[in-house]
């Protein structure tokens, strides 16, 4: 019985043999969290994975990590671990890895060395290590890893599913609970709010904020990725609420983690002229949005179902970013519900639907859920209130 | 008179002259808020900055930054925005912005079309935006922005030092109240040890955690870079207590943020066997490479200084990492105080020392500060007591 991560080596090794690239390479990132169930932040030091089309996968790392990379669920295919100490050179390792891979590449008889060399790099491969990789191997060309990984990554297993539900039943918790102080958040700041939002997070069972925690009060709210800042609540400002954590999942022994991403849109006291508009607005964008879902139709029909609601209000040049993004290992992944997208949507698939409404000096309005693609429609991982009211007016 | 912005930006400009340099590209990353002051976290979306070297600047952006971008403390040069919205093509205009530059760049009469023209990127920037400006300049060479950029941001300004003090203070304050409660350690988990950690930084006035915190205890702390896990601490074991919060400063009306970073073990109970002798001698290593540093000795030797001290112990096997990482607005910055490195040291530059034993199976013991090189040698950054007591003992 092959681990998870065993069964995607696998899985990509047969999209590279099929697409006939030589190797992909992967950098402290979803994709090798995908392949390995290795989860590291991107550091100065060479750390990178070598998938050849065939035979075992190569790991070239820091020595401090050997006990956990050896720890890691995979033994068919093995993981060759090549560590280097800080006084190496890691460059001459990957010189030398490089080498070998594809010269066992070549012994397959798939390629030889006079013919053109394809390599996938991570997506998120750092500059100064592409760099290196490059000016190891001048002849080949190179793509982008998510060409293969993309595909593999984009429908969600049970095991993943259930981790974006508990995530999202997280957030739902949190913002019940935040939504219930009323008018206690008058006079509390941004930045404080945010930071009681994510011990919230942390009490209700959730990891570490999967993105930074946004509480954008009154015209803030007109800036769709504002900073939480020092700006104090004040009575009738619409306070936008954009938060959520990382789930952990053990998948064969190892961990891969799962973000919530939820946003509600609230008001303390009487709001200012034109919010209840803009506030119905958004909520009938977002469920036209869902109600547009289904296996077969493109990502790019979701946002148009979604823009068409504000465009008809009136407020079309006010929704200035794409209607959503998938969710999974990333808090922003593909499928991208962006209008001219056509991607078709298919069961398993997981992106947040989240239009918005940003009237500059004002303020902002955005309601957000992740829903995953079923057989016949869209379910969705969020439910908590959606309206304005706070305190004990609860819809 | 210019902010800080507009002089790194005439710094950097004047540089990319001297080593005739066409454009340096920034993507979000330390690079990118050390010249504009706008600190954002990488995403999928195109956001790129052009700085060519001579007039304004260009920066290509989603068009929900405008507001952020045009708020930033940038007249002279100016910075010129491009925005796209989420339906537009940013690759398209990212290639028309490179047009325009690099004929900026002719028209100086200082390089030509038909030479080779030098493009320096981010070290950070990710291989997705790194093959679609590939593909737009297909006959440029490319080379680092660290080889212009590293050399601006070694040494640290006053305010930049005021930060990285202020941070020290932080982490050193919840070093000693961690420290003072003793056996109420016992039968709590390193993952709610972490999360504690994290709450006192925050309320001792620190921002976010500069990196995830490491709370490694008995054989755990074995692992240089273990993540806080859900073992409980049992009475006897060593703990390694890795951590520090960013603390922002305020230039001319953008914030740079600063992080502390401070590594400390300490003992509930009786210690195991060798674990004093152990802690001792990394005490002892720590030291002797502070006393080594002085204006003119070189990165390298620092290393050498901590590191015969655990050789002549008999463990210099267990020391699996370099001595220490510069400091600034990256938690890993030059200059790396690893063997063999010539760079030599100047007053103003801050780095870690930070040697280390790990004894697979049993425990590991690093002791860490951030030290300022001074005229005539280096200053601790922090100052909480390093031995491993608890509780009331308090060296």
């Amino acid at each position: 019985m092959n681990t998870p991560f065993e069964t995607r080596i696998r899985n990509c090794q047969r999209r590279l043999e099929r697409a006939d690239v030589a190797l992909l390479v992967c950098f402290p990132s979803p994709n090798l969290t995908y392949l390995t169930g290795f989860d590291e932040t991107p550091s100065e030091r060479h750390l990178l994975l070598f998938v050849p089309r065939t035979g075992a996968p190569v790991v070239v790392a820091p020595t401090m990590y050997d006990q956990q990379l050896t720890a890691l669920p995979l033994e068919d295919p093995p993981l060759e671990c090549r560590l280097w100490a800080d006084d190496d050179n890691p460059v001459e390792l990957v010189d030398s890895v490089l080498e070998e891979l594809l010269s066992r590449s070549d012994r397959d008889g798939q390629s030889t060395a006079d013919e053109t060399t394809e390599i996938l790099l991570d997506d998120r491969l750092w500059e100064t290590f592409s760099q290196d990789l490059r000016a190891c191997v001048p002849n080949a060309t190179f793509g982008l890893a998510s060409t293969v990984l993309a595909e593999l990554r984009l429908r969600k297993d049970d095991p993943e599913l259930d981790a974006l539900r508990r995530a999202g039943a997280i957030a739902d918790r949190v913002s019940l609970e935040i939504r219930s102080r009323g008018e206690d958040l008058i006079g509390v700041s941004e930045a404080q709010l945010a930071s009681e939002i994510e011990r919230l997070l942390a009490t209700h069972g959730g990891g570490e904020p999967a993105f930074s925690t946004i509480v954008a009060s009154g015209p803030n709210g007109a800036r769709p990725h504002h900073h939480s800042s020092d700006r104090t609540i004040e009575s009738g400002d619409p306070i936008v609420l954009d938060f959520g954590a990382f789930v952990g999942v053990d998948l064969g022994g190892a961990t891969g983690r799962y973000p919530g991403d939820q946003t509600r849109t609230m008001v303390v006291g009487e709001p200012p002229a034109e919010y209840e508009r803009v506030h119905e607005t958004v909520t009938n964008a977002q469920q036209a949005a869902i109600d547009a879902i289904e296996p077969g139709v493109t990502a790019g029909s979701i946002d148009r179902a979604a823009r068409s609601v504000i465009e008809d209000a009136g407020y079309g040049n006010t929704f200035v970013h794409r209607t959503g993004h998938g969710v999974g290992l990333e808090v922003h992944e593909p499928p991208y519900i962006v209008d001219g997208n056509d991607r078709k949507l298919e069961p398993g698939m997981v992106f947040s639907v989240e239009p918005g409404i940003y009237l500059g000096g004002k303020f902002g309005v955005r309601i957000e859920d992740l829903v995953v693609v079923t057989d016949d429609g869209a379910d969705r991982l969020n439910d908590s209130p959606r309206g304005w009211a706070t305190g004990a007016e609860l819809e």
